[in-house]
C-alpha cells in the first residue's frame, strides 16, 4: 500500500492498519509497479495522471467526475451493475454520492418493477463539500452562539440555519452539474438511458449522511409488501421504516455506517405505479471510499477468480 | 380589537397598534357584539368555541384544521380564490402552512399552463411547530457547543444538525397528515379535485421560513418565459431567480417578510409539459397570520363596499 498525493504533502506520516505510511508524491513513475490506484483528487488531477497509472499497468478507480460519462469507462455501484466493472479498459469510474445513495434505494424497485420515471429532492450535508465546509458550518453555528457573525467562505451564503438550493455549479438549464449527475449517472448506472429524472439538489445544515426524498413511476403494478422485501432483501441497504414507533431513517443515525437506510415507503398517491421513499446514507462511505474500496475487491475477486480456473 | 385567550392567559397586558390591550377569557359570551374573530388556538378549542361565536354574529377566521375540509367552510387564499371567501356561512379556513407557500409559487403556473400533477419535497422550520421547538433548537444546538447532550423533548428525535421525516401524525398510509393537507387542501382551494399530489414533508433545522421542492407537470405545452412572467406579475410573491449570480430564495433571507419567492424554476426534465420550482415563505406570515389578516381585509372591503351600492 502506497499514499500518493501533491508534492506540498509528500513526507506526511499517515497511520494506517496498525503501521504507518509515508506519503510520496503523486508524479507519473509513482504509478510504476502497482496493481490498482483508488483517485480521489478532484477532476483534473484525474485527467493529467490516470493515463499515466493506466500506462504503467494501474488499474484506475477514480473518485471524480472526470471519467463517469466517458464510453469508455464504466461506472459502478458494486451491488448493482458489477458486470460493468468487468468491462474496464483501465479506469473505472465512482459515481456522485447522491446517484450513489439515491440508486441503494430506487435499484431494487427498478428489479421488481421496472423504473420509468424519479423525482429527487435531496438534502446534503456539507461533507460533501470537504473537511473546510464541515468547519464553516461550526464556525457559523458557534459564532451564532456568540451573536457575533461569521462571513461565508466555502459557500457564497450562510449554511447555518439555512438551506441552499445550490449543489455543484449551475448551468445554462437553470440545472445545477449536481442535479444532471444524478439524472446521467444513474440512467448509466441503471443501463436505461431513456429514464426521465428530475432532481433539486439542496445542501442543508447538517454535518455528514445525505438524505434523498424520491418518488418513482414504474411499469408494473406496485406492491407495498414486494417493495419492502426488495429493499430489505438488497445487499447495502436496510429499511428502517417503522412510523408508528417514529422510526424513519435520519442523517445523525446513519453517518458513519456503511450501509444505506430506506424508510418513509409508501405508495406513490401522484403515479398510477408510483412508490414513494426517503433515503439516507453517508456519502463518505457508499457516496464515495465505500464505493471505491467495493469496486477493488470486487476485481480484486474475479481476477483471483480467473487465476484460479486457469490454473 | 379585543384579545382572546385561555382562563390561564386572561388578564395579562398586551401592547398592540401603540396602545395596550388586556387579555380576556374565551368563553362564548367573549363574542358577543364582535363582527370578527382570527381563531389561532388548535382544532379542539375551534370546534367549541367557533359554533358558538358564528351564533353571535361573529365571523370566524379559522387558522386550525378543524373546518379546512368542511363542505360547507370556504379554505381561502385571498391572492388565490377570494370568490370563495364571499359564500361563507360563518366561519373560512385558514390553510396549512406548506399549503399556502407552495400554492403561491403553483397558482400563477396554473392559471398559464393548467395544473395537472405535483410532487412536493418540503424543508419545514422549526417554527412551524411552535415556539418550544424553536427553543428546543437553540437548546440543543448551544448544547452541542459546549459538547453537553440534550434531549430531544417537543421532537422525537434531535434536530440540531438533523432532517425528520416527519411533520405531523403518521397515517395507516404511510403518509403524514402534514402531507395530505398539502394534498387535499390544495385541491380545495385551486378547486381541482382530481389533481394528482404527492408530497414529502421533512423537518429541518431552520428557525424560521418553510422552503419547498416542487416539480410539476401541466395541461398545457409550458414556456420559461411565460413561466417567469406569470410569478413576477402575480401578487404576493417576488421571483428571485438569477442562479449565475448565486441569487436564490433561502429561508434566512425571507424570514419575516410578508411575501413568498419563487427561484429555481427551470423546464422540468422528467415531465413533457413540466416546470421544476422552489418556493420559499414564512410560515408565520404567509403561511397563518398574513393570510387570515388578508381574509379579514377581503371581507372587510366586500362589506364596505355592499354597504356603499345599498346606500
Amino acid at each position: 500500500m502506497v499514499a500518493l498525493a501533491s508534492a506540498r504533502s509528500a513526507g506526511k506520516v499517515l497511520s494506517f492498519a496498525g503501521g504507518e505510511v509515508t506519503v510520496r508524491e503523486a508524479t507519473p513513475e509513482a504509478f510504476d509497479g502497482l496493481d490498482a490506484a483508488i483517485f480521489s483528487a478532484g477532476a483534473g488531477l484525474s485527467r493529467e495522471l490516470a493515463p499515466e497509472a493506466v500506462k504503467r499497468g494501474c488499474l484506475v478507480i477514480d473518485n471524480s467526475s472526470a471519467f463517469r460519462m466517458d464510453e469508455r469507462v464504466p461506472l459502478v455501484v458494486p451491488e448493482i451493475n458489477p458486470g460493468a466493472a468487468l468491462e474496464h479498459e483501465g479506469i473505472i469510474a465512482n459515481p456522485n454520492c447522491s446517484t450513489a445513495i439515491a440508486l441503494m434505494g430506487l435499484y431494487p424497485l427498478h428489479r421488481a418493477f421496472g423504473l420509468k420515471r424519479v423525482i429527487a429532492a435531496t438534502y446534503q450535508a456539507v461533507s460533501g463539500t470537504g473537511a473546510a465546509a464541515m468547519a464553516e458550518l461550526e464556525r457559523q453555528v458557534r459564532a451564532w452562539c456568540e451573536a457575533s457573525p461569521a462571513a461565508p467562505e466555502v459557500y457564497p451564503h450562510p449554511i447555518a440555519f439555512n438551506l441552499l438550493p445550490h449543489v455543484d455549479r449551475f448551468l445554462d438549464s437553470g440545472y445545477t452539474r449536481e442535479e444532471m449527475k444524478m439524472e446521467n449517472e444513474g440512467r448509466k448506472i441503471l443501463g436505461l438511458p431513456n429514464l426521465k429524472v428530475s432532481c433539486t439538489c439542496v445542501r442543508v445544515p447538517v454535518f455528514r449522511a445525505h438524505s434523498i426524498a424520491l418518488h418513482a413511476e414504474f411499469e408494473k403494478p406496485v406492491d407495498l409488501g414486494r417493495a419492502r422485501a426488495a429493499i430489505a432483501d438488497f445487499p447495502g441497504v436496510e429499511l428502517e421504516d417503522d412510523p408508528g414507533e417514529n422510526r424513519y431513517p435520519m442523517p445523525v443515525d446513519w453517518a458513519g455506517r456503511e450501509a444505506c437506510a430506506v424508510g418513509r415507503l409508501r405508495i406513490d398517491r401522484a403515479f398510477a405505479n408510483g412508490l414513494a421513499l426517503w433515503v439516507v446514507g453517508d456519502q463518505l462511505w457508499k457516496g464515495a471510499a465505500l464505493n471505491a474500496l467495493q469496486i477493488a475487491e470486487l476485481l480484486h475477486r474475479k481476477s483471483r477468480l480467473k487465476t484460479t480456473s486457469a490454473a
